[in-house]
C-alpha cells in the first residue's frame, strides 16, 4: 500500500512519526510527503523551507523536541552576529546548525539544482524514512493582507506581508483579511507529486493548517485535481478540536478565508469533492451528523498527539477509515 | 600626517595594533590600510575575505587572540552541520560567529555593492580605527603551482591550487614553482587606494608575506606605480628574521619566486625603486650593509611581535627611519 500525505509544519511532522510508526509490518511499501513550501522566506539571502525541514529534522530525528522545529543542541551565534552587524530580521530564530542547511540548500539551488533535487539531497543524510517532495519547484509565498497595528509605520492602512512575518513577527495578532499564495497560479507541481498521487492507495490530510499548509498545497495547479481524479480514499484529521486549533493560530486565518473555528467547518471547507473521511475528537463528537450530512464520512477519535503512540493510534483510525471508505 | 600600510592578514593586523599604539598623541591624522584580497576565496556560496577579516577583528577587538586569525568565543555547529551533509571542504576553519560576517558580505555583494563599500559597511560594526579598504574590487584570487603529492589523484603531476588549499590544506608542504594572482593584470584599484596613496605622507610594509600578501597588493595595476609617485618615505619591515619566516611558511613561496628566506634577499626584492627603508631583527645586523648597498637605508632593530608594547616601538621605529629617509 502506497500513502501519500500533504503536510504543513510541526502539525504534520509529528503526524508522520505517528504514521511511520502505525504502519511497522502492516505492508505499507512506501509514504510520500508533499510538503508545502508557501512559508519558505529568503533571508540573509540564503533559501529558508522552514515546514520541508520541520519534516526532515522530526522525522531524522534532529528536531528540537520541545519547540517542535527548529534543531535540537542549537546555538544562535550567527544570529547574534547578524544583530551586531544590524543585520535583520531578528524576528526569525535561525540556529547555527538550522543555518548549515540553508548555506547548502541556497548553494545548491545557486547551482543550478531545482529544490525538490535539493531536498532530495538534503534527506540523504536525515533519512526521513519517508519520499520528501516540496509540492513546487516554482517559487510561491503565501502573503497576507493585514492592517497595519498602532504603533507602526502606516498604523491602520491595509498591506500585504509575508506569511513570516505576519505568523512570527506579529504573532498573528492583527486582522488578516486575506490569504494569497502568491505565484501558485503559475506554479507547476514538482517532478514526482503527480505521479506519487496517481499511484497512491490513500491520501492523507495530517492534522495541519488548512488555509497556510494543506490549502497553499492544493492552489498548485494540478494538485487538487490529482487527488479528486486518483480515485482512492481521502481522509483528514481535524486539527481543530474544541473549536480551537490544538497548536498555532488557525482560526485566524480560518477567518480570514470566512471559514468558522470548527472541526465541521473545515471538512466542509476542505469539501465531499475533495474529501472522503474526516476525523474529529472525541470533545467534538457532535459535529459527526454536520460532516456526514456533507457527504464526508466522520468518526470521532482522540486527537491529541501527545506522544507518538497516541499519535499512531490516530494514524490507525485515519488508516481504517479509509478502508471504509474504500469497502 | 597620514599613513597608508598595505598589510596582509595576521602580520599585518598585528603590526597595524601596535602602530596605532605607536601614533597616539603624535598628531596622526589617520591611517589608511590597503588590504590583500588575492587569498579571497568562495566557500559554501560564500565570499570570505580572510586578510580583511583578520585586520578587522583583530583592530576591532574580535579575533582569536591565541590563532591570529577567527572569532574570539569561537564554536563550530555550522561547520559540523556541513560535514554531516558532506559538503566541503572541511579543511578550511570557519566558525560560527566567522560565518555571519560572510553571510552579511556575500549579500551586500548580491545586491550589488562593490567590496569596498562592504567592507566599509562592516567596518562600522568592528570600529577598527583605520580606514580599511581592500586592494581591488575585482576579483583576484592567487593560485599556486604545485607537484601533486603522492598519495593524491594525478600524484607527481603539476597542476594549479587556490591558495587557501595550498596554505591550509596542503600546509605550504609541497613543493610551489609559482604564485599567480589570477585576475590581478585586469583589474583596477578600490575607490580610494590611489588617493590614499597619493595624499599619504608614509607608506609603510608591515612584516607580512612579501609574495602573497604585499607582493599581491603590488601586482594590482597602478598600486606600484601609485607609491613610487607619491614621492614619501617607503619604509618595510622584514618578516623574514634569523633567515627564517617569524609566522607561516613564507620561505616557500619565496622559493617559488626565486628570492632566498633572509631579511637582505627581500629587500632586494622589493628593490630600491620601490623601497626607501628597511627594518632588520638584531639578529639579521650583518645584512645591513648588503641591504644599503641595493640603496635601501637599514638600521637592525628587534622585530619579535611578542605584545602590543614591543609592536609599537617597531612602529615608531619605521616611522623614525621615514623621518630619516624624508630628511
Amino acid at each position: 500500500m502506497r500513502i501519500v500525505v500533504l503536510a504543513g509544519g510541526i502539525g504534520g511532522a509529528r503526524f508522520l512519526r505517528g504514521l511511520k510508526k502505525a504502519v511497522q509490518g502492516t505492508g505499507v511499501t512506501d509514504i510520500t510527503v508533499i510538503g508545502n513550501t508557501g512559508d519558505d522566506i529568503h533571508l540573509f539571502g540564503l533559501k529558508v523551507c522552514p515546514d520541508l525541514d520541520t519534516v526532515m529534522y522530526t522525522l531524522g530525528d534532529g528536531i528540537d523536541e520541545e519547540q517542535g522545529w527548529g534543531r535540537s543542541q542549537e546555538t544562535f551565534h550567527v544570529k547574534e552576529e547578524l544583530a551586531a552587524y544590524g543585520v535583520g530580521p531578528g524576528w526569525f530564530g535561525l540556529g547555527d546548525r538550522d543555518f548549515a542547511t540553508h548555506i547548502v540548500r541556497t548553494q545548491m539551488l545557486s547551482a543550478g539544482y531545482p529544490l525538490s533535487a535539493v531536498t532530495e539531497a538534503l534527506c540523504e543524510r536525515w533519512q526521513p524514512g519517508v519520499r520528501l517532495i516540496p509540492m513546487s519547484d516554482d517559487r510561491i509565498e503565501t502573503h497576507v493582507a493585514i492592517t497595519v497595528p498602532e504603533g507602526e509605520p502606516g498604523a491602520g492602512e491595509r498591506k500585504a506581508v509575508h506569511f513570516q512575518e505576519y505568523w512570527v513577527r506579529l504573532r498573528a495578532s492583527v486582522d488578516a483579511h486575506a490569504v494569497v499564495p502568491v505565484g501558485a497560479d503559475r506554479a507547476k507541481p514538482a517532478p514526482g507529486v503527480l505521479d506519487a498521487l496517481a499511484s497512491a492507495d490513500v491520501v492523507l490530510f495530517p492534522p495541519s493548517n488548512p488555509v497556510v499548509s494543506i490549502g497553499t498545497i492544493l492552489a498548485v495547479p494540478g494538485i487538487r485535481e490529482a487527488i479528486a481524479d486518483a480515485g482512492v480514499p481521502v481522509v483528514g484529521l481535524s486539527p481543530i478540536v474544541g473549536d480551537a486549533p490544538v497548536r498555532g493560530m488557525a482560526d485566524k486565518v480560518l477567518t480570514a478565508v470566512g471559514v468558522e473555528t470548527t472541526a465541521a467547518a473545515v471538512a466542509e471547507h476542505y469539501g465531499s469533492g475533495l474529501l472522503d473521511g474526516w476525523l474529529v475528537d472525541t470533545v467534538d463528537e457532535g459535529s459527526v451528523a454536520r460532516v456526514e450530512a456533507a457527504g464526508i464520512r466522520c468518526r470521532a477519535v482522540p486527537l491529541l498527539m501527545t506522544d507518538i503512540d497516541a499519535t499512531a493510534r490516530m494514524a490507525r483510525e485515519a488508516l481504517a477509515l479509509a478502508e471504509e471508505v474504500r469497502a
